[in-house]
């Protein structure tokens, strides 16, 4: 008896460690201190020019999405939803990304699976200017199912406090915009598998003509970042946005409250953008009335931002200008009540 | 159809997050500047006295020791087993921890279970002096047998530049001092249960007399943190510490190298600290050779520091000093070779 036969593989694993290096290494920006090899990773981060620096950190995983990713046998793609995910949830106050660590476990290392996902993971970190400083891939035998997997990610970003956005200023009669998302990000996976694969009983690559193409590739689009479309208002001294939400679990019925000051809700007007194919199609053979779909898909709207009316039109230009494929859209407005949205 | 009915819970997630809300609360430091409700945790590090702060951030997950945690029907160690790895894992580079999140990840969300877990993080997190700053519990049905979740854990501290310890000043002669570890750790279960669940048939309360006590109560003993006994060290000026070594899976063999400098060798004499009674025990049932159960098991060795012979007793008693039930002796030295491990 050694250890291999008890179902971890030192030998696999140290082989996908080396391969890793090599993908942690093509992302690595100026703060790197370490190879990935130490026990810790090193990052000294430049503070300089900020008064009080803060860190903003996250944790967050991929959901049963990575379902879908094992039926489609496609694992280059999860990475990216993790990171996204990941650097939209500290994007939302106010900082960017400085280094992401991902936590990888598996029954039985596959090392081609295995790299294909941290991939994804190092290709995500580098569009979003981030080291992928370190991780763990852990072989757990007995835990997964034969080729499944779970996925967390661990997110530090950077802040001057002065510049932390927090939702504190909103006020009612504020705008709220609504940032295109790129499909389901990394919400409602659970029922929608049940409605695509059990009730109506598609596959993967089954081709539904409403959708555009095959089921799981629509499934599988990655979550979508917003770090490049945001970062100038983000870091405009002028403060042109005053709150972020973005729309994940709970969807923009229990995320939208989460940034606004009590006394406030927010009344959004449904008819302000088109609800993509997807959303329709899963509420038509899932019979979920509206407010189940709203609190559980994103319908569309990745992320809200909200600002004073009259900076509306320039806040929707300078997104524009950073990312032509963005669609954003005036979706309500901040009114009185109980941090709550009011659906129109 | 409802979310609820396809596996996912949001008010029991609620519950949960009430709960662990309560639980982070308790271990906040003072550079915490956010409730846990927020997108991302935020933190305010202490700079002052740091000429170039540098971050050091690890991920580590529990692997299968969480087996034994669902046989036993105990979840509120294997939190501390996480935090005191991942602590461990960025002392040994000279840094001190400043806040940690968790990934926790399970088939169907049950709440006492959850809080248990959570609530051992806490705990760990408070006697590490590093706050829980956030974290994600993931309900993910199908992807975990009932009654068993994952875990992952990210810690990030904080090191002066000067201060980092990577063993490039270590040098043939130098003391090699192992620190007793208080079980297992974390390293090595798949082989453990196999041997004592499989081989032997026993039942985690299945009291074995060579091993002092119930087989669940043995295997679960939480992975020893080494922060306080090594703090002074670590901060001392003179620098006493060139290397520290955590001794994770792949055991002294394979976690000692790590540390030490090319042309160097770690030579360790066996005889120099009593293999505890469990590793025996593993070793006599699984007729595993020697070279395995170095590479497999920590063999009762938490951490190796490396130090020059003439600070040796310096450092042995001040770790004394520090954790007076720790167990401290030269189980070596460093010679020339190449970066591998000799045993006597």
């Amino acid at each position: 008896m050694d250890y291999k036969s008890s179902g971890v593989d030192i030998d696999a694993g140290h082989e996908v460690v080396e391969r890793v290096k090599r993908l942690a290494k093509s992302s690595f920006t100026e703060g790197v201190l370490s190879d990935i090899g130490t026990f810790g990773g090193l990052f000294r981060p430049e503070l300089t020019g900020l008064k009080e620096p803060v860190l903003v950190a996250s944790a967050d995983g991929v959901g049963t999405k990575l379902k879908v990713a094992f039926l489609a046998h496609k694992h280059g793609t999860v990475g990216l939803d993790l990171v996204n995910h990941c650097v939209n949830d500290i994007l939302v106050q106010g900082a960017r990304p400085i280094f992401f660590l991902d936590y990888l476990a598996t029954g039985r290392l596959v090392p081609a699976v295995s790299v294909a996902v941290i991939e994804g993971i190092a290709r995500g970190c580098k569009a979003n200017h981030c080291a992928l400083l370190g991780g763990e891939t852990a072989e757990m035998p007995g835990f997964y199912a034969d080729g499944e997997y779970d996925l967390a990610g661990f997110v530090v970003g950077l802040v001057d406090r002065a510049g932390i956005i927090d939702g504190r200023c909103i006020e009612p009669g504020d705008a709220l915009i609504g940032l295109a998302a790129s499909g389901l990000h990394t919400n409602g996976y659970s029922l929608a598998r049940r409605v695509l694969f059990e009730t109506l009983g598609l596959r993967v690559d089954s081709v539904v003509e409403e959708l555009g193409g095959a089921v799981g590739d629509v499934l599988l689009r990655p979550h979508r970042s917003y770090l490049d479309a945001l970062l100038p208002l983000v870091d405009d001294a002028a403060r042109p946005v005053k709150g972020l939400a973005h729309i994940t679990g709970g969807g923009l019925t229990d995320n939208v409250p989460r940034i606004l000051p009590d006394g406030m809700a927010a009344r959004i007007d449904r008819a302000a953008w088109t609800v993509p194919p997807i959303f329709r199609f899963l509420q038509q053979h899932s019979h979920l009335s509206d407010a189940e779909m709203y609190r559980t898909f994103n319908m569309g709207i990745g992320m809200v931002v909200a600002c004073a009316t009259d900076v509306a039109g320039a806040v929707s230009a300078t997104i524009a200008a950073q990312a032509e494929d963005l669609n954003a859209v005036v979706i309500g407005s901040v009114i009185e009540g109980h941090r709550t949205v009011v659906y129109a």
